[in-house]
């Protein structure tokens, strides 16, 4: 055992947790670390201790004899049962007061769960959705702490060192009690499930309505990134569609299988924004689009059965990638507006005081859906702190005033031809269903009434009401 | 206590207990019955004792001693822990081989985890999906059994017998293993909200871009049940409309609060939806849409400020109502195939031996979602019991080929002129997505790969690859 004294502790090595522990190393902390294997504890020492002041421990219990008190110790395993049998393998060593950390995927309930369960028990403990993958892990994430506030400013110093730094600070700040940071990281992630389909969708109406080659989207994708879209994700498929393949000399993106995986974060934020009754149709359509390209080989049957419109698109080529441009920019103000939405309701039912502005601003650098649009949500908030709906900010009412007309004509032509748009599709039916005082929901209580005398309200006066509609007619 | 032995108990006297109670007595069956306050099982015993065979029960023991074994008890209370209470209140004084039903809205994943503890401690135990309310419960509902199949088979004169009937038999044959009833039910449910949401809309759009009357489109829905559309649903839609309003001599429809509640099911449903990777995305932008319903004061601040398109529908009235009428039809089936899609994965995920055309009978009477569409359901798994998606049925195919025309022509012109349709879209976008070999998710694939190493499959060999995206750049 070492004498030496560490600020930070950090479990489990794999990718994430080595980058994010020689990231606390490179900014000045000396930082103490585990892994289940003691191999794989040594190795990175070897590899990676002069990289700052690295220590290495063997078993829970020396990691936390290697700590100055109160105990910092900042979990990074695989979310779900590991993370609750290894902190029961460091709660026999801890003193209360400890600070455990959970920067893994955790699901926000778990997280809710395990605050209750161990301030219970005298420790502390935080929840810290970690974006970025393993290069921002190494070089700034986008954090988002959840938890005690005051524990949180405890480990402050060291977070917001490491997280990615933009203009208006760190990329990291404090969400909310308990679960709020896992929850945050959560909608994160649904929206760039959200993004990302977007764009896909843009790509295949360029490819199938417009015949572009690949190099000429990419170019495309290459202007966009200078405008309303600048961001991380529109970056990458501009790079992307650049890529020749070595071995047929074919843009590499068009060898690839179009079997999407998923790792569960954008369906938990759909079943969540089910759960609360916050309509998020746009992050749900493109979870639902992953599933429906796993469905490859059924597809492939289908394709041959299944007809579809015929004719070819005769536009104005420039004006349309101007319409998919629009499409794209007003979708993606819907989706932010559902996942916002989704977070303001989450505060209200799990008691968390969130400030949403601060919110944008942790999502502005580091994560995977850092984008230069993140600061126009910042603004609102500022201007408005208590914004029900991003779509009721006056920036966001006039960007999509201006370009409703084309987003409208991409999504007319795209039904006309054929072409799949669910969430094009699923954002311009959220913005005529957000802008309207009246929905077709009294038909829906009608009809609920009618069959299962479930009752409904009426539109000029009080009360609870039930009709014998069958009575009614006679 | 009473002497006489009966074949049949009952647990839960609140509305669809004691009709369901009735409709027992009514076929011929002795009945006992239990409720929790005493007077409840008196008053009952009271006012219905004359229609059959009924004696009442003052506490679980009694109840039990009444039975004749193995005892059958069917449980009608509220779906959660109040089943779990009632079962342990019962259990003391059962023998092993007693058959326990669960008829209440139970979570399939509670009616899987009852089955296995029940079965080990050597109850029986089936949980039955009942549908049809409480006229259905009284008069014959749609039932769903799950279970072991040779204990179900021990309470099918019963059920069979107070099930709806129609030409093919009752509406009520076995589903399958431990929750396969409830989940089927469940599913039914979803399907409920969607064949709910796809009426609203072509309301709405008959409504707003065409100005009908209530009045007139009320035979507009008489004239559609008479054709491909003719339903429950669609019946009391034309029902509704001609109701008026004695307060204002308005139709009352239009006086009723556009605010539609839920009950759950339909929530489940879609969240199982992206459990288990299945799209069923028209299903879930129903529930969205009654969440957004919810939001009726935000919506009404939205619609001072939010603008949509300008302009009127200039087109031939009469062809567009009938496009309409394709686009409800075509989304329909849509919504039906998403539905059965997610009972297939289900059933393989947990082990259920569904036979699909048994399953489509048994909503052919006494639930919400009649309709003699479902007889071509039943053709469709008759031609191929191992049909995939029922937009590979030759039947379906025909049929959407014929109306695809006019189904987009409606939903374009939604767009045209702002009228929401999420529903409506969402099947559109299902079925261009089903019927594509290739979707652009090689983009999603190889954006994961650039920000994570995700890797990706390609479409001309086997194998894991990944790609230094950056790097191929340079």
């Amino acid at each position: 055992m070492e004498n030496k004294t560490y600020e930070f502790g950090l479990v489990g090595l794999a990718v994430m947790g080595q980058n994010l522990a020689r990231n606390v190393a490179h900014k000045g902390f000396s930082i103490a670390v585990y892994n289940r294997t003691p191999q794989k504890t040594d190795e990175f020492v070897a590899k990676f201790g002069h990289e700052g002041t690295i220590g290495g421990a063997h078993s829970p219990e020396e990691l936390v004899n290697m700590l100055a008190k109160p105990r910092k110790i900042m979990f990074l395993v695989k979310a779900g049962q590991p993370v609750d049998d290894m902190i029961a393998a460091f709660l026999p060593y801890l003193d209360k007061g400890d600070i455990l950390i959970d920067g893994g995927n955790s699901h926000f309930s778990d997280t809710r769960r395990r605050s209750k369960e161990l301030e219970a028990k005298g420790f502390r403990f935080l929840g810290v959705g970690v974006s970025g993958g393993e290069e921002g892990a190494l070089n700034g994430p986008s954090l988002m702490p959840g938890g005690n506030e005051a524990s949180y400013k405890e480990v402050a110093p060291i977070f917001t060192a490491i997280a990615a730094q933009v203009a208006d600070g760190p990329c990291c700040s404090y969400v909310g009690d308990d679960g709020a940071g896992h929850y945050v990281k959560m909608v994160h992630n649904g929206i760039e499930y959200g993004d990302m389909q977007l764009i896909s969708e843009a790509y295949f109406m360029m490819k199938e309505l417009l015949h572009m080659s690949d190099a000429e989207m990419g170019d495309v994708f290459a202007e966009w990134n200078k405008g309303l879209l600048d961001s991380y994700l529109i970056e990458i498929t501009s790079k992307i569609l650049k890529v020749t393949d070595k071995e047929t000399g074919k843009p590499l993106l068009e060898m690839i299988l179009d079997k999407a995986g998923q790792k569960g974060t954008g369906k938990w934020t759909s079943q969540e924004g089910l759960e609360l009754g916050v309509p998020i149709p746009t992050i749900a359509e493109a979870v639902f689009a992953r599933g429906m390209s796993a469905y490859k080989s059924e597809r492939v049957e289908a394709a041959k059965q299944l007809k579809g419109p015929e004719g070819e698109y005769k536009g104005d080529k420039k004006a349309f990638i101007d319409a998919i441009h629009s499409a794209l920019y007003a979708s993606k103000i819907c989706s932010y507006a559902q996942g916002f939405a989704l977070i303001k309701a989450a505060a209200k039912e799990y008691n968390w005081n969130i400030n949403f502005g601060d919110m944008a601003l942790l999502w502005r650098g580091g994560c995977i859906i850092r984008a230069v649009f993140l600061e126009d949500i910042k603004k609102a908030f500022e201007r408005n702190p208590q914004l029900n709906n991003l779509l009721l900010d006056p920036f966001f009412m006039e960007a999509i005033e201006q370009h409703q007309a084309k987003w409208r004509e991409a999504i007319i032509e795209a039904k006309r031809f054929g072409i799949p748009t669910p969430a094009f599709s699923a954002s311009l039916d959220y913005y005529d269903s957000y802008r309207r005082e009246s929905l077709p929901a009294n038909m829906i209580q009608a009809q609920r009434d009618f069959f299962g005398a479930h009752t409904y309200e009426r539109i000029d006066q009080e009360g609870i009401f039930h009709t014998e509609w069958e009575h009614e007619l006679k």
